[in-house]
């Protein structure tokens, strides 16, 4: 698909100290599809200044608040304006910003968990239905390419029906009360009234329960949660488990930590069927494990040629030089551009284009932040999973 | 310590077909502690006599019972009879041949779990209490010399107060329906009568059960299960999570399963502590993974000269030569046998030594049974767990 | 240390069908202190206009060759022209566009080997030497963090006074005539006028080099070289064993091949000395295992808060969110830029900013071609490695 | 195959401070095939006594020395005497007892390598060949159950015709001169008295030699060795490669070091062939690597349904339950004891019980030395390999 030039990108957030502002331009950036070209990127007019001068940006297009942003970019030349926003903000301040940046008519991509409460997603999720925008909720997970090849194995029936479900998501970084010792990551992600209610597992949970549900293509139908405040002093949950169950009859568990002293981002996944079985983990990301009960297990690779289309789709480079976090955020920027040029260009987007995680996968985290802690508070066993719109 | 004479072992079941009793054997063997003296090795006598004929004993010491074997071994000279009775018939014979051994005044080795119901486990706790013999439960895995490692570094409190423990024990072979396959092993296993009324849980789970309790220290005090038959037409269990609490207040997540297809026998335990974690996997039983949040995780390996005495105890190769599974039953065996040599010496053994499961560890595995079995079908999230003895 | 505005790149080469352009550019682009401005892509200029609009360049900065390119980019106003050359084609094609680029005042970044023979290699030598110009040469797994790490705690002389090298690069996929099978990548690389007379050991063998004096900081004094053509028909070799002597005593064996069946690309190095040793793979890239005689072996992790100002300095995600090749390219041009930028400002970039690999690396290399090749041919064992200037 | 008694070992050697002669009795105890019958454990007569006691030997069974066990085992009456002599001694013991063992009728098991010198193996080797009793020579690591897979794998053609040949054998202990701190194993082993003119490519690099040989089925035709002596003030060598080429035109490289300073025993073989490559470590015995050009690389476990007859034979437990380097003994002595069996029987042996390590393997291992040590004096890079009987 030719076209003729790179998509705007205006940042929201992502001021000095930000970890994962950084990372989205890296993933934004690397395939040449994006360009920065205007950004608010704190609510402090000096810093937004200070990151907008350090990411070389001209001084007219640093806005001091993103509504200065909207207004300002909407009034210049269509081919010179931003066509996308990207909103790196902390959890509070996702909904506001999401909803004027669809009014003004920029797509959006937003990092997770979609808003700061439910009563937000679900107006979110219906202004996002009635937007002609396209909209990205960055589950950077699912944007690994041998996520994708699971996911296809699954669909193609490789591993039969699926039985059970293992997702981790194991953490130590808040072992201690970080969050007193100045550090802005952990101030925040503890603070309920930024990060929301949940804490583990809403920063991280929501993660685990949004792969669980993309590698098998089922849905939970319930849950049973035990949450934990590991540290004392701290105001919200830093660890649990969720017992799982879909709607094919699998059943799961769900464990997310960042209390696991030691540790450090380890996603990983494992899905049981009738015929086999599929194991990922996060930092052995190029390899996906096949298992089978009467021959030898295979070591599915990224980059190599035997894959199917989805991790095809998501790849860069040949089997053997790893690609990583940034490059799974960059898969779904690219594919999240792709949709875009299509739309501009009226054609249809390639079904792996249109593989990016999105507002149905943000209302869904966003109920299960919700059902979790109601579980977690009641002396049911268990809890229905039910996705009010 | 000097001792005259190898230790007579007896050998109830492992006859054709049997895959445990021939483990027992080499791990009994390996030392040079212990020679095989007598068997009753099924109850079809053809069937016991091929055996005894297999192992070389002279026929007047392979008997077509185990009462005829207490019996005849009794009426032997001292010195001729054997001195230990190990028991490696399925659950629903562990109960009569131990009490009878115990009476005529041997020494008991047990396979797990200890009886077949709780009411059995009751009664055979009494009876080795009060009885003068050594018993000797085989839950293999805590022979293993870096699990020894792990408890010792817990009681050292080198990774702080223990806040969590993950143990998972994922098995695939009963994928399918094999016990309706001619399969001796998955038949007695999948049967209530000769199995009890756990079948996974009580095969399996009560081996991660006893691991998270033995490397921690800490006993389990309330659980919440979540019990399977994944597979139609299976009378018991053969998958499940439990959910538990711990008496310091840690909080653990038990799985267990038999039809994870594709998986072998990779029982792996988490401890995480306030100030580090560890990590072990049967499949890599040499290797002890130490996790610190501020400095390099490190490798702890069995053989080497950095280890404590109980692992030191527990270990007969140097670094880089691996032992495994056979070897972690001989440890349970070498240490039997040096507290019945002590015993036979009158002196004190080394706690190094008296570091094997007992009926104490039994009973807590045939409660763990129960309660597991009952919060299943429970409404209620939690249900204590308490050990009637 | 600010600047005002992105660093113009002019790519020469990386076509339709290229592996290395693409990733140059990936590398390039995402941390946001390059952007693509030019390009003479072919020298099909068809292929070229091509592929400058996928790139979305303007039509006018896309050339028919690199002399049209120098020549209109040196006309045009100074901050619109470009101020980096980037050179990927293939090695026949790394002379004389650099020497041109040079000439025509542009930094430059040249994917390795430097050129084709070594008579070329002096020439560029000595003309970067007198150049007022900064120079690039893409050795990218040097610009790994972990890769760092180890030469630092070398330098700082963690595990002691080097005494032994193990670098393997070995690799499968030339492991039939896929050069017959039109594979553009496999047609030049066995094509001694386009590669260079070393096959294999131009390719790879110069990365293992590099990667060995460059993590012991050590420098090779002596080899012994075996090389192979394994697959008949093919010009060049294919595989080969290197034994090297460094000039502090170290001894080192360095294996590369293409024809090791079924691997991908996972070159690895293991540094033994005095006190310990390090090791690490491509594959794993994010990981360096520390050995230790006395103590358990350390697992050192990229984006941790132990590592030293070398790996800090390429890092851009906190640990367990791997980075992998494309970051070790940006690592490199990353480096490039800041370097360059200081030297726009007047500035002493920092010392981890110029560690970079550069011309005196590249003509090392071209020795060691020269050397392997001669040293193959000899029945003396030992051959002197003298790089002439 | 039945049989009536255990065979009688007589053990030579493994007093006090052997580490090899404890675990020839562990393999060869475990499976219940030897008892152990009489020894001569030391040539200091008290140091004998009291290894005895501590086995638990009859005092009249344990010899001051050899000459004295052979003729008053040989005084008793057949079926108490007896049958296999095991001797562990250090290397320059190995000469004479054998000779003398297999002159009074006993078979031979013993430790590698053959003798002290050339000179003693070409007699040792036509002393066996003229003998009538059976010859074990314990090249352990051949007797590993996923060994016997890539060997029969190799020989089916599954990785079609081979190309190369990686073995490693890297340990770290002889990092310092632990010979200079009454290390009784080291004293011996750099004492070229008693270990042989050979240090480290005597001790391991014959293991490593013999399994190339072994798992390809191919012979060397022509090394180039590289030796080292790592720490100064040891007399004989403790690293070193050689460059290896075999018969079927494949290449070899062969690392030995036992100055790797923190490696332990992790003794590595890759194969790599037309079609396919093998890759086993003895870390990670219980697992076979299958690399594929085109397809998953598949994992190969021990104890699996799907492995080959070779491996089958050498295996007594299901998959996931590890098997280790104890058990590769074991494997080594009940194929010995079974062909026994069948010798006494007049029974052909199976294909398998036969693979066992024996003289031929022996004598090439010596002529390995002697062809190492020349090489590696040499100026002439190439030395041809040639095993005079």
């Amino acid at each position: 698909m030719s076209h003729s030039k790179k998509l705007k990108l205006g940042l929201i957030g992502g001021g000095p100290g930000s970890f994962i502002g950084a990372i989205h331009l890296n993933g934004a950036l690397m395939d040449g599809l994006f360009e920065l070209a205007a950004g608010a990127f704190s609510s402090n007019p000096e810093k937004s200044k200070q990151r907008g001068e350090e990411l070389m940006l001209p001084p007219n297009r640093v806005y001091a608040s993103y509504d200065e942003m909207f207004e300002s970019e909407l009034a210049l030349p269509e081919e010179e304006r931003i066509d996308v926003v990207c909103i790196v903000t902390p959890n509070h301040m996702h909904f506001d910003p999401t909803i004027k940046a669809l009014e003004h008519g920029f797509h959006v991509a937003l990092d997770k968990p979609l808003t700061l409460n439910y009563e937000q997603a679900k107006k979110l999720y219906h202004a996002v239905q009635k937007s002609d925008q396209l909209f990205l909720l960055t589950h950077t997970y699912s944007g690994y390419p041998m996520i994708k090849q699971a996911k296809q194995m699954i669909q193609n029936g490789e591993i039969g029906k699926v039985r059970k479900v293992y997702v981790e998501y194991p953490q130590g970084w808040l072992w201690k009360l970080l969050e007193h010792e100045n550090n802005k990551q952990a101030a925040w992600r503890t603070d309920p009234t930024k990060n929301g209610k949940a804490g583990c597992m809403g920063d991280i949970g929501t993660h685990a329960f949004h792969m669980a549900e993309y590698v098998t293509g089922e849905k939970v139908t319930h849950i049973c949660a035990d949450l934990y405040i590991k540290i004392d002093g701290r105001p919200i949950d830093d660890d649990g488990v969720v017992l799982m169950r879909f709607e094919n009859g699998a059943s799961g568990v769900l464990m997310a930590s960042q209390t696991d002293t030691g540790l450090e981002n380890n996603l990983k996944i494992r899905v049981f069927g009738e015929k086999g079985g599929l194991e990922w983990e996060q930092e052995l990301n190029n390899t996906l494990l096949a298992r089978w009960p009467d021959r030898p297990d295979e070591i599915y690779r990224a980059g190599t040629g035997y894959l199917g289309s989805l991790a095809n789709a998501n790849t860069r480079t040949p089997a053997g030089h790893p690609e990583g976090y940034v490059e799974a955020f960059a898969n779904l920027y690219r594919n999240f551009a792709r949709c875009i040029y299509a739309k501009k260009a009226g054609e249809k987007p390639l079904p792996e284009w249109e593989d990016f995680p999105g507002v149905e996968d943000g209302i869904r985290g966003m109920a299960f932040i919700d059902h979790v802690l109601a579980s977690n508070v009641s002396e049911q066993k268990w809890t229905p999973f039910i996705v009010e719109k």
